[in-house]
């Protein structure tokens, strides 16, 4: 078998260190790996049977090199994907530096993996919550044709990084004992609170976040006819985001169908039996693979509408595992070159 | 002042404990008071300069009494409002078992204080849900005719009860401390988690909650044209529920408008600034009286359209208060004969 030569450019973050286990659980096949970072330079980190020292970008550092799992931010994304790329080595960036570039492909492998034809060097992964949601529509907008999606998110901590895992969890420790909980990374307490504030605000009233909801699931789904509105919301979980979603379609789909047509899809579990306590929960997706999809019901407010809640483990299939699945995909594909 | 003889039905429950906080804060005018409970029958309990013993309810209890406060759930609600209200005693219930009668009125006073006007001596207070969102909707409403309602809800531990506080409480010190959460109260863990599952679940596959919102929002706003679609969520919060309210409008009405439309409105605080981390949130709605509405917003995805974030303390206006502004709505339309 095939082996290649693999960059992580932030190898200690939180996705970072999904990144690390993921490719062992899968063992992808590597052949040279090397870790790139800015604060943890110098860090030695165990990787399968290898002691892995991470070492600071420079202009250098992707020559020879196959494919670079990007998990930085977009800053240092757009300062060296570019260059990263031109050297060869295909760039999978986590940020949302790329993702809305028309050259680029924002790709969920079990949606649009014919996306990955067209790549220049760079290939964006998708933002968590877009992730998880577009896997169960592919299906039903294939089948009923999506017109219009409403969606309210749950999100957990761990999608803004290990500092925001810490504060949840130094928070609800100090409340739990009295006292009054220290404000660093949230602009407001996250502990036994909800926060409809997700990255920043753009001027028509919506953060980023949501935006990208919007705009990344028109992209993906290759049609910018789908109209969707999305409300994004922290709440103090860890791990997994769940997000209710209603959808109204062109042609009338059941509750019933829709259940049906998920049942047994690549990357899709459902969960669906109420009434036996049987729905999908944030603490049960995290750590695996796939999207949970129950609660599927016909939206009697209108005559064509579904109404959901997904989940999936905002780090994995939402970060870390849809990147190494991209990554795989090229493989599959021949498309690396070396 | 004339002052009235009070009974409260569950005066040791988290709604129970409310209602005696707000009568007293509210000078409330108090001639006799009796406390009648089941489990909490021969407690002493310190009312503002009394001290009153619960009492078991008998077919005597309300004899005298011109207004009877309960929030002992649908059961026991069943079985003595009528005798009650034979007896003279106005009854204001907190459960679900009378809200949906032809011939008693639900009310909150800020939107429907015409409707106490029809009451047979039975007057049911809405779902905690319901009374936070139809407030703002009232006036955008009369304003621009609501269509529909699509609303995901991010609702506190609180509306279940006080062992309800004490599983989230017992729940989280577990985890943090890396044990595995024990459950009593809740199908699953609530502590870092997301439970899509409020009530039963009914044969349409909705929840009980989420059909109240359907069904409660029509009859106060006195339209059943509204077109409602509801998920009704709970996060591991203490008080206050939030709630993430679509609304299309059959003329159209900006974010702006909304905005001006709300401010200064009786029982309503607009919280509207995101960019300076301003928005309505469950910690600062804690204990507070006034809903609080904010992130509201075009909504891009139809010609008239708005998302806005509803948030209020859920035990207070969502119960206990509603419920003590019922009564004093009677009191000033003299509407109680002693």
């Amino acid at each position: 078998m095939k082996k290649y030569n693999l960059v992580i450019l932030g190898a200690t973050g939180a996705v970072g260190i999904e990144f690390r286990k993921i490719l062992l659980e899968r063992n992808f096949p590597i052949n040279n790996v090397r870790f790139l970072g800015s604060s943890s330079v110098g860090k030695i980190i165990e990787f399968g049977d290898r002691k892995i020292e991470v070492e600071p970008v420079t202009d250098d550092s992707f020559k020879g090199y196959d494919i670079a799992l990007f998990s930085a931010g977009g800053e240092i994304s757009k300062k060296v994907a570019r260059k990263a790329a031109d050297s060869g080595c295909i760039v999978i960036d986590n940020s949302s530096a790329w993702r809305m570039e028309k050259d680029i492909p924002l790709i969920v492998p079990e949606v649009n993996p014919q996306d990955v034809n067209w790549h220049n060097g760079i290939i964006a992964n998708p933002n968590c919550s877009t992730i998880q949601m577009v896997l169960p529509l592919k299906h039903i907008h294939d089948a009923a044709r999506i017109k219009r999606i409403v969606v309210s998110t749950y999100q957990a901590v761990s999608g803004t990084g290990i500092n925001a895992i810490d504060e949840l969890t130094i928070q609800t420790k100090k409340i739990l004992e009295g006292g009054k909980a220290s404000i660093e990374v949230y602009p407001h307490q996250i502990a036994f609170n909800a926060l409809p504030s997700i990255d920043v605000f753009l001027s028509n009233g919506y953060s980023k976040e949501e935006m990208k909801m919007v705009n990344e699931t028109k992209k993906i789904l290759g049609d910018d006819s789908i109209q969707i509105t999305a409300t994004a919301v922290r709440i103090p979980v860890f791990y997994s985001h769940s997000e209710s979603v209603n959808i109204e379609t062109e042609i009338k789909i059941t509750s019933g169908d829709v259940k049906e047509l998920l049942h047994n899809k690549e990357g899709i579990t459902v969960v669906d039996d109420p009434s036996s306590h049987l729905y999908p929960l944030a603490i049960n997706a995290q750590g695996k693979d796939n999207v949970f999809v129950g609660r599927i019901r016909d939206d009697e407010s209108i005559p064509k509408g579904i109404n959901m809640w997904i989940v999936s483990d905002n780090i994995r299939k939402g970060a870390a595992l849809n990147t190494i699945q991209i990554a795989e995909l090229l493989i599959s594909k021949n498309m690396i070159m070396n």
